[in-house]
């Protein structure tokens, strides 16, 4: 029984130090976010299972880390300068200034519906009125004040502006002297460095087409509403590919990548049934793409919500990015580019002429991968003996620790001697991280274990040390099973064998 | 023998994908750099080996992964808004700013010794001379006209301003509106993300003194002049422990940790006799460092750098962020704090009354660690034949490939379907990346791989599959090691425990 409220997640996050509120001591930053120590775990894991999955497992796939700063002539060309941004709307009464849409979303029924029909709007459509919204301004601010949308700050009827685009790209000065020409953007997604990058990849490494570039790092958005905990944040964490092909295979790869994703969603616990695939309707697509699949994950509380876009992203990017566009017979309409000192072509497999491949584009956000996996891994159940426990029923390869090494007797040189042998040799085996636990009570050492989703506690007692009371338990610890709660017996020279047996 | 030059590095870094000049198909943008195929996965590598030994392999250490922008509240009370500056002079010829150590280092020794002499300096104290034009701008603008310090864009005699300090953050505004609350910094260190989450921290995990918390991430700092390849870059990644200790034991920590990090680097392949220790005279020390060693690897062209900092820095960063400043008895000075709503103690263990604990914090810089491990695993020699070779002898556990299957002919499906199976097998091992390589003729993938320091490449010819001449190599393969250039004939069956074996 996976999450029911975002809320039980959200006091878990907490409680437990997987995730915290950024800069919180002042008061906190909204849309940031701090990976506490067992978060920083269970996110590492998540980026390591779609590394070796989407790099090592495959023979067309290399990896990339480019910088977080960009050229702004990255941005411009990407498109993002232009079109990046969400409309907006002030409240004159108390200079508040809220997304269009998420205020819109936010009213009452009744208050939607009305906005809907003084745009001449189908209700049931959300996305259709908003465009609506966009498309007249001036009619906009008329009917949200007319409508008698509400100010989420104050509570009151707002004084709405026209919507205004505001783009959502974080700027900085690089260099000494802050004038026109010295800025940066902070990426806005992590693609841009990928096909900037495509020339040099190609050149050092002699791909031929199909081939990919996989990438994992921060990217940066200026939302105006951050919201729903680490789902909508300003600061995120992006795993994308751009998977280069032959111009006429792209629609076969973006299937096979909708598969081989959806698949590696299940193996992390993620199931396809909670995983809506929308066919993004053209009217809605992004301006660099041909088609997108939106994987919508059930969230709790929020309902589907997209957790990854598998975009057909065409020749946009390649094309937008290369200089001589002119010569290249590009499929899509892309600005000109007089900036680009590189031609970012690779020669056809057949018929060794350059072309500007097509790009099939996997993203998915690590922040959104982990709140998925908590929500699903999320377990109250009662015990036979009637009392309540939370459990995290995380794949044991996504665990933050994989084995707690728990000596019963904090100060008994000769059990927490043991302990601490087996925690080496347990850690030595490269398993992830294995946990020396002397802080409490065994009690609530596995309450905690259960709460984190600890795979097994090893407990050394004083049978181990041939202080208890059965001397056929010399040199034997207590294995007790997250999930079962079985509790197993097992000789220390067979603990290592058997653990990893276990943990594959 | 380990690199003579940069040069040797940065042509191999590019040639074979390992790092890229960051937005280079626009020119390039100073300071900022990409790593390729290669370089993501010795990066990875390096941070792993560091998190192994630092957080896992220890029981007194949690990690963190902490957001890059900062509130302005954090970078105060830190001290960066004041402190975190350089002072640079401007040419009022061409309005070009530069970082006055830099400038002044760039010149001709008798330039150099004419300046510290105006200044009344000891010419062979640079830090001295420095200190003195800081001390005296007007002075100082004088002194670098009258000595004929030279521009180094123009190579001309410049017009000197008096030196101003140049705070080398990033800032951003965050939200829809940019006014003065509305801004935010990158942080120039991840340490502060360690501070601000220390009550986090120990709420959640009952941690108890001594103990630390660990974090890998990217950090930025607007340099003025940003050189020397990876080395002096804007956008950096670090390694930072905080230990936490009892106040009067810090100087026995500091002494561990210096020990522990000498022997963390000899194990990346970084010896001891190319590391010297800098105890940091006094008047040199960071505002918050009670002592500082700094470890100065000899790397090649640039000499004797900093790769890493271990400094004590008592109690000033949690007694400058903490509430409550003036009960808890600090050590340190620090500036008054009435933002803070935390209060940053911990139960001393003795007493169980609280305390602001003392931090010990090693910081190693990831790009200056990718540079000195580079430099020394980079080897030319001449071998028996008499022709020469380019290979990296990194430290197994570092290699960016840890084999490469090879298939001798590239159009044999009996050929390539068993070297496939054994990339397959030999990938599942977890050891990190197997590259399935059929880019070209057998030398030139050795060769390739030599310099990109693959330990074993494994190849599949006609005896493998039983179309060759000797019968009793049927199913077996040929493992070539990297650095002895021996070849073995090893058995499929026997291969991964071989492999495993050789790698640990």
């Amino acid at each position: 029984m996976p999450a029911t409220s975002m809320e039980e997640l959200v006091s878990l996050c907490k409680r437990r130090g997987f995730i915290f509120q950024g800069s919180e001591i002042y008061g906190g930053l909204q849309g940031f976010y701090d990976y506490g120590p067992l978060g920083v775990e269970l996110k590492n894991n998540i980026k390591a299972a779609w590394w070796r999955s989407n790099v090592y497992e495959r023979d067309d796939m290399e990896g990339l880390d480019a910088s977080i700063i960009m050229h702004r002539m990255v941005l411009r060309h990407s498109g993002h300068e232009a079109t990046f941004s969400d409309p907006m709307v002030d409240n004159k009464k108390n200079n508040k200034r809220y997304r269009l849409d998420h205020l819109v979303k936010d009213q009452k029924a009744d208050v939607q519906a009305r906005v809907a029909e003084l745009m001449g709007a189908d209700p049931a459509n959300f996305p259709a009125v908003v465009a609506a919204l966009n498309a007249s301004p001036a009619q906009a601010s008329q009917a949200l004040r007319d409508a008698g949308v509400r100010d989420p700050f104050s509570g009151e009827i707002g004084e709405w502006t026209e919507p205004k685009p505001f783009n959502m790209m974080f700027k900085t000065t690089i260099g000494p002297v802050a004038d026109d020409d010295s800025y940066g953007y902070l990426r806005p997604e992590t693609a841009q460095g990928i096909f900037t990058n495509f020339k040099n990849v190609v050149d050092s490494t002699s791909r031929r087409l199909p081939f990919g570039i996989a990438q994992i790092g921060k990217a940066f958005r200026n939302e105006i509403t951050p919201r729903n905990f680490i789902f909508r944040v300003r600061e995120l964490e992006q795993m994308e590919i751009e998977f280069f092909c032959v111009p006429g295979t792209d629609e076969q790869w973006h299937e096979h990548w909708l598969e081989k994703r959806l698949k590696w969603w299940e193996d992390q616990g993620v199931p396809r049934s909670k995983i809506e695939i929308l066919d993004v309707p053209g009217e809605d697509l992004a301006h660099y793409s041909k088609r997108t699949y939106d994987l919508m994950y059930d969230y709790p509380t929020l309902g589907h919500e997209e957790i990854e876009g598998i975009a057909n992203r065409s020749d946009y990017d390649l094309g937008s990015h290369t200089k001589a566009q002119g010569e290249l017979g590009l499929v899509a309409k892309v600005e000109e580019n007089s900036d680009s000192v590189a031609k970012l072509t690779i020669p056809h497999p057949d018929t060794n002429k350059p072309v500007v491949p097509f790009v099939i584009e996997p993203s998915a956000g690590v922040d959104r991968a982990m709140l998925a996996v908590l929500s699903e891994a999320f377990t109250k159940e009662t015990l036979e003996n009637g009392s309540e426990r939370i459990v995290l029923k995380l794949k044991p390869h996504l665990a933050p620790i994989k084995v707690a090494v728990i000596p019963l007797a904090r100060n008994k040189e000769e059990i927490t001697s043991v302990a601490k042998a087996i925690k080496a040799e347990l850690q030595g085996l490269g398993l992830g991280r294995v946990l020396y636990e002397d802080s409490g009570n065994i009690g609530k050492a596995y309450r905690r274990h259960d709460e984190v989703g600890t795979p097994f506690c090893v407990t050394v007692d004083f049978d181990t040390v041939g202080k208890g009371e059965d001397p056929s338990l010399v040199d034997t610890v207590t294995v007790r099973d997250r999930d079962t709660l079985k509790q197993d017996r097992v000789k220390i020279s067979d603990l290592a064998g058997w653990i990893q047996a276990r943990l594959r």
